[in-house]
């Protein structure tokens, strides 16, 4: 079928091109016009503005979005007054499943559909298809269901979900399935990457450790001599392990294609997920002990304990004396 | 080639029924005659005693055990003076790792050896083969390379690891592997876990609250107006997802088994490793909050936090009068 | 100097004895009638409904309300249209922040000034006066710098903070820095909730436990042999010691009058600072592990992981047959 | 009474000084003969060796050590061959509880008594008296309380609990209860420094955010304007409040005199007792979310997390293409 595409980047250009494949006829629109010609040359109809990828398109039109979040509801507000009742709004983006709530509310007063997809797959959805948990009116997403299957991986069985797309209920409830997707996603992400630091410290016993009132003694360093070769430990979990996964496969190939993680600083962003989940945890009354300690990690990571640490450095000093060691560099 | 094993539970009979396909020769004893008897049928050769065990083996023996922690120590023990030097043990339970270091150099003064094998893939490991992380000296290791192949799944590749086994070093590494792996297999549980428990409670704006200061109210009840299909969403999950696992296929399996988990009383086993990657962590000062907290929430689901919660309680009447409200049955 | 207040629970019947004891003149209302009988007895004028207070206070009104969070808004809706511009509302309860500042942008258009004031003390305020962290306008704070004096216990030193009460900024300032305030609360009762649990566990080496590959044996007994005193050790704690505050000096009393917590289920309420806290910091990117630790060990203590935890159990005998252990009563 | 200290470092140089002000002899070593040097000049009986200590103190003599903990071990080696039967050491640093209770047993086989005293206190004891938790036989404890008596703060009260020690019970039990002391200690201190950091950032709505797919937004940042006076703020607190103590008194005092933190790094040290109350906690099966926490934030502050946030980066860009943003300074 025909559909609209704005936003080309990473995600919303891979879609396209595994829709082109499929035999779906695509209109595309990105403030980056290179965005544009790049899919124009894969066989996608270009557009030069939000208007003409409207006007191009055919009524009922259906118009993907796949944007930061951040700039979701402007392009939303920009596109709706295009748009004529029976069309409808795909959002593909990360965007907070309360807004799915807010503008279906809206957009339905006018007659516009509005359908939220959380989208799972990164840069390798083009090859392997997308997960697509799906919220909003049952109409529009049958109408859609064809756009799904081909963004899907596929699979068997009787239901959607076996194929990778499930219409999860109204609308928000895909862009709610899909933030705590992603926060189980920073829990699973974390727990591989706390092991395998682990893993990294066993050989601590043959270190020299200072000896003073300031530094805890390691008790037992016979225990620590372990010098590990963690790209071969992540590789041989993937055969036949209780922990095998999509993740740990390529934590494998990071591993294996840079060993010291030297290409990386260690400020791991979160761009929303995870902090709504957490959210919608304490709203609920739901223990995520788990998901709130991945996500914190990846504040401090990007510094934002230092001033809390520096305080708990200080209070030291005031009850015990004790004067903060000097920074080095952390262990490699 | 010929091994003897020990302790034919669920991991142990399976691993000889693999061995015995692939034509390796198996001499079994348990302290249950019925087990042996099991395996007997299906051509294993059995013993009815440690002794005969280690008198039916052709020199260099090697005998591998499979047994719940507590006990290993006592059968080595009972083992050790029974073997000859050049014979070796194989320790592939969850035994703790510093065990193994220890074992190993006191066996190694009358030149027995000692291998421990951590052991992943659980029940499946007869249809889907285990996943094995050696320690031990590389000379005995070598000499078991053609049961380790037949016990792991295969793949391809040019490294054993490839296939599903790797000798991570001296003795204790194996365990120390499969302890830190252990470690992040309760992390990533809990991190399944908690999300779903999430999902479950996306209806709760559907539910009345009482209106008291005791209770926290639900600001936006029509945010949390989702009855979601769990096993359905993690179904969907499964099929191109960030999060795909083999954990996650269990968990779309038991979940579409048993939607309530009425078959579960919530009070979850730990049986060591995750303590002891637990303290590996605290020893080395490797930050690990993940696994920490999907620890404690094992000890808490068996009522190990309770005494603490009620010291809460009191301190609340204490200080606020606050009267705490009556028990009543958790949420479904 | 005259003020109304509304909402005769412990907090605001005991603001009020503190308040009329000092000389300030306090006309009350409550919808329990009893309360307001008990205070006139205390010297208040009492009233008969809402209107009534408002009628009976001379401008410019200030009319303190201290309700649950749940009821606020709605009172606060129906005293306003009451008022005249001048007169002003202070929110002595523990009401979200945000609230204050919407209803302060709200009345302000109306000229009616409103004052957020985060009020620690609990049942004990009638005594050792109250902490008193306040938000809103300059010139009604000024106004009502006679009624802070009278609520704040005293001190020595040139500022308001000396003394225990503090314009902490505009509108909702108050009610932030005691949501913040409860936050660090919850994380600080439990660390002595968890520390003092650890303490009642120290003879775990002396109880038996069954060996089975469900559970984690106890590797040196030996050092788990202390029948430890709590309430004695919480006693030397409160003198000389680092960790002495006054939530310690009511643990030392709580533990002494039932040691065994016997007279209290577990069940820990919160209602909701500590949630507010939570998401203050999720917002702002600021980790805040402990708290957020704290507060899920609250949902945990009322069964809110039952699900979870059953799901976890499920996973374990999915892949490794393991049968989940069949309850017995948590430890006293 | 007459006892001998070694170790003349911030704790038991002051330990000297309270007790010679209270009439007791005391006979003191360090290596360090300018410390040594101070305290004679303060009234004590200096001695140039261990030797030269014991053979100046009659019998029954008491040592009194005060070192690292790296460090004890080794001189309760040089000093126990130099007493007699009946002499006793009183070891009052951090060491880790069990050494006092294998300690214990070594020397009882020689009848020199052993006693592990937990001091609290800091570089205030001197002034405000030292907490004591003491563990160790009756009969050298009871001949010791004169020492405790001065050495504790004092209070009123029938038991030596309320004038600030407390005989916890057989060896080992008083560094038990000092170990856990400080792991609360650490918890505290932690709650306090996450709620002064979310209280520093409850500006962030007014700070300009990148605007692209790597960055969560803010979403109301109406609601993030508040400049705090921390200062001010944690001074208020500690009037009235529940969450007054004197770790908070520290606190105020430090954020007066330094409000930016701008003379500490932020790398906090850990000295052990932190670990191994997790690692009872662990070996006892008590859930201690709150003390990891805390102990685990210090790991972090100290860069030992570096590995596993590249590590995640480096997933984030395998999955998603997700280029890690550049460093910048932390927020001051």
């Amino acid at each position: 079928m025909q559909i609209g595409m704005m936003g080309l980047g990473r995600m919303g250009a891979n879609m396209v091109r595994r829709l082109l494949r499929d035999g779906h006829q695509c209109v595309v629109y990105d403030v980056n016009p290179d965005a544009v010609a790049a899919l124009v040359t894969d066989g996608a109809v270009g557009s030069a503005s939000v208007e003409q990828l409207v006007s191009t398109l055919t009524g009922p039109r259906h118009v993907w979005i796949m944007l930061p979040t951040a700039i979701t509801g402007r392009v939303v507000d920009q596109l709706a007054p295009l748009l004529a009742p029976g069309d409808a709004i795909i959002d593909g983006g990360n965007s907070d499943y309360r807004e799915a709530i807010d503008r279906s509310k809206a957009l339905a007063e006018r007659q516009i559909g509005y359908v939220d997809v959380g989208t799972s797959g990164g840069v390798w959805g083009l090859k392997r298809g997308y997960c697509l948990m799906i919220g909003g009116p049952a109409d529009v997403v049958a109408r859609l269901d064809s756009i799904f299957a081909t963004l899907a991986p596929g699979g068997e069985g009787p239901d959607t979900a076996n194929h990778g797309y499930l219409h999860c209920g109204p609308s928000g409830a895909g862009h709610f399935v899909k933030m705590v997707h992603n926060g189980i996603e920073y829990g699973v992400m974390a727990a591989y990457a706390e092991g395998i630091n682990i893993l990294k410290a066993a050989n601590a016993g043959s270190e020299s450790r200072p000896v003073d009132a300031e530094t805890a003694p390691l008790a037992e360093p016979q225990y620590y001599q372990f010098d590990l070769d963690l790209p071969a430990v992540a590789e041989v979990w993937r055969h036949g392990s209780v922990i095998g996964s999509w993740l740990l496969d390529l934590t494998a190939g990071v591993l294996k294609a840079d060993p010291q993680m030297a290409g990386y600083g260690g400020r791991v962003s979160d761009s929303g997920e995870g902090r709504w989940t957490l959210k919608a945890a304490i709203d609920t009354g739901v223990p995520a002990p788990v998901l709130a300690a991945a996500l914190f990690d990846r504040f401090s990571s990007r510094g934002e304990s230092a001033f809390a640490d520096r305080l708990l450095s200080a209070m030291r000093y005031s009850f015990g004396g004790h004067v903060e060691k000097p920074g080095t560099d952390p262990k490699p």
